[in-house]
């Protein structure tokens, strides 16, 4: 047995011994209501951290700009340490509608599977009493994000136990906004920029891969949108009266959005794919092997045919997107009425990739609409406007960010790799980049260093909506990667 | 001057004299609250009926179907009548959103125009006050339809006060129950068909033509519409980690929207157009005759070009039309959350035209929908239909009802015509058909008599919206016609 092997099965070892009180200090946290709108909630979980980690030896210190949300800056070292990581996680959750969920979301519950698949009620366990890994805890931030805090915290444990030596030197980042935009977050960053030096950055957050199986990714794509509304007769109009000759800025919206993306889904916006970088031959061979789940997940979501053709999800995320994700034109069934509407919108959100830049993608689609013979306004078009131009649109930019990847090959990045491969016993999915959009680029600009996502989460999370929920068999991976990340000697 | 001439003037001198007594009369009437959905109210509105036409020497029979608001059958007889006519008016009205109107919508007010061109409001006038007859009366169902009650009730008045002789007999049917779809009209009529034999049968409802000129219609288009759901993953998915993959409904429905109907505005279901009965010759003299109001409408409603190709209004509303008048694919803007959402909807009213049944109207809907690759179903699909059909459309069909036109050269009609033009002191403008949909099939069903819509309201009377209102000119109009009806002396 090599020293990896049996710091792994004393982790393992003092994870079956303390489950009752990991899940008690993980439900105390979970029972904190933490949406960033709340000053007084957002505090008593920043003061909840604080004591968590100061009983585990971490230097912790608050801070709070004007009008921000706290945010939390921690410091764990070591004599002698092989390397410093930065460990990033915010500790604000989501809004909670509370009458969509089938469980107080304040007030953490196990079942023995997915609500789904009809999973039964169970009490927590007391000492000795065995717990399957498939079990699941929901409560609103259970995966998003506050697994990663109990987990870091029980691996200290752990480690500290069994005499087990912490090569790395810790810091910790934690903020308190990052799902209302994070608008406070590259402020913090260069207040503490001088404190902030590491060698990797590892970004706790997000799901692992479909499968089940840990996954790591190196980036995450940008984002950018933009709503798109088109105009009719200034007032909604009778349509027996004037049906067949108003013209009904539904049908012209629908036009729009359909020269945009043909129904299997390639984008036919001029250059819309152009200046995406390319992947380097060893990321190619990563995509080669990087597990296919297409069957699975069309099963999941009723899916009987993807977008794309004969293209992995994987690749699919390598490109930019575009989603149409809001669509209004009048209310449909009965609530209905028998008009010709005066307006209808669309907001459309667009996922970039290295190499595109939210500006430049923006125009592309705004020169496309032109091109469809609409003329672009940007406020609420008045009677001349309105009887000079048959077509209007009025276009809402929002710029959002730039995707960003790290090379997979680094250093900082490899121990991260080796870590969470031996946290796994097994290969973990390498992704070049996340589908979703992360503001990585306040980090990239400000930091300068490799960022790797490091997620625990299983995918079926329910993140962001009613009944989220935290597989324990996460947990504990997540235990055992931090664990393996600590105590990672040459 | 002829005998015509001296009645139209003994109403003018009437109307003149007693403005505040007809004025009050109206208001106290406007004043009852009238949506069908309070029994008290229509109640209220159909005693204050009974009282307002008892007192002119009509009789007045109130009935009550279970479940229904009250019907009001109506006779006025007089010796030696030339002919029978009768009239159909509703004392129901919309429903009132207040806080979208200006004022009160069960206290009426005068204004010197309208509230876009920042009419003013004046005090009811006093015995002797002019009162422009530009100005309008503010209140729900001030013109639809509570004004032709007015109207009727001021003519009786007005030709007893001048010993006029009555020449017709009237026959009155009044429904509660219009604005919500006549559930129980053909019931009702079932119920008084030996009672309802007469020549003709005057609507009093709807609006008279943009110009201003007094108009009768002559039909009414039919009505069909459906609701269509297309389906994405079956539950919303996250943009970011799905989007490019996951089939976006909302982009299925738009290209499926889109090809039903050009930006033109023409109609691209096969056979859409087909069966639509012609013109006859006298009918299109009556259409070249017809005043192109296009400009102005135009202006009025910051149209820089309506659909069709140099078609006028009145062409347009002899075709069948395809309106979208709702669409929903998740919110926009603020409120606009980055998911591709798991369905996509929109409902599409249809007009039909002489010849062209509901059904099948539909059913070439259907075969279209088809022909674009979808599967359709009637009730929400489960995996295994979302997993065999990649496109799924869920239709509901709402059948509604046939196109109605009467012939315009009957006897019957040819009267009313001629009392029209006497009210007016001008030609009036015959419109062969409305473009909105009555259910007139219910009466020429059932009584299989010459149908004539009769309006008295200005057209921008914002009829089922907030701040309905009715221009005086028109109300003194109205009193006019009925008056002219009732003394038509050969």
């Amino acid at each position: 047995m090599n020293k990896f092997q049996s710091i792994a099965n004393a982790v393992d070892n003092y994870i079956t011994t303390h489950t009752p009180n990991i899940l008690r200090e993980f439900t105390d946290y979970l029972s904190l209501p933490n949406h960033a709108s709340s000053p007084e909630d957002t505090k008593r979980n920043a003061v909840f951290i604080k004591e968590m980690f100061e009983k585990r030896g971490v230097e912790i210190e608050i801070s709070e700009l004007p009008g921000a949300r706290p945010f939390i800056y921690g410091e764990y070292n070591v004599p002698k340490a092989e390397r410093t990581i930065l460990l990033y996680a915010h500790y604000d959750g989501q809004p909670v509608n509370a009458g969509q969920w089938n469980s107080d979301p304040w007030n953490p519950i196990i079942r023995t599977t997915t609500i789904e698949k009809a999973g039964e009620i169970r009490p927590f366990p007391e000492h000795g009493e065995h717990i399957d890994p498939d079990w699941r805890i929901y409560a609103r931030s259970a995966s998003d994000d506050k697994a990663p805090f109990i987990a870091i915290a029980a691996a200290l444990d752990a480690l500290r136990e069994n005499n087990i030596n912490v090569t790395s030197n810790l810091k910790f980042i934690f903020e308190g906004e990052e799902e209302i935009g994070s608008p406070h977050l590259a402020e913090y960053l260069r207040k503490y920029r001088k404190k902030l030096k590491a060698d990797v950055l590892a970004i706790c957050d997000g799901p692992v891969h479909q499968s089940g199986k840990p996954q790591l990714y190196f980036g995450a794509r940008g984002f950018a949108c933009l709503d798109i509304t088109v105009y009719g007769p200034n007032r909604p109009l009778h349509s027996g009266h004037y049906g067949n000759w108003a013209p009904n800025p539904s049908l012209l919206l629908v036009h729009l959005l359909a020269s945009m993306k043909d129904p299997d889904g390639n984008v036919r916006i001029e250059n819309f794919y152009d200046g995406a970088e390319g992947l380097s031959d060893d990321e190619k061979k990563i995509i080669d092997a990087y597990p296919d789940t297409g069957d699975d997940l069309k099963s999941e979501f009723g899916v009987a045919k993807p977008e794309g053709k004969n293209n992995s999800l994987i690749e699919r995320l390598l490109l930019p997107s575009l989603n149409i994700h809001g669509l209004e034109g009048g209310p449909v069934g009965n609530l209905a009425q028998n008009v010709i509407p005066s307006s209808a919108s669309a907001s459309i959100d667009i996922r970039l990739v290295k190499g595109i830049e939210p500006g430049v993608m923006l125009d592309r689609v705004e020169d496309h609409i032109r091109k469809q013979g609409f003329h672009i306004v940007r406020e609420e078009p008045g009677i001349k406007t309105r009887m000079k131009y048959p077509w209007l649109a009025k276009i809402v930019r929002h710029e959002g960010y730039s995707a960003v990847r790290t090379r997979m090959d680094l250093p900082g990045t490899n121990a991260i790799i080796e870590a969470a491969q031996r946290a796994a016993g097994e290969e973990v999915v390498l992704l070049p980049t996340m589908g979703a959009s992360l503001p990585l680029y306040i980090f990239k600009d400000l930091l300068n260093i490799p960022i790797v996502g490091i997620p625990i989460a299983n995918h079926d999370n329910n993140q962001h909506g009613p009944d989220e929920n935290i597989r324990i068999g996460n947990l504990w991976y997540g235990i055992k990667l931090f664990a393996s990340l600590l105590a990672q000697a040459k």
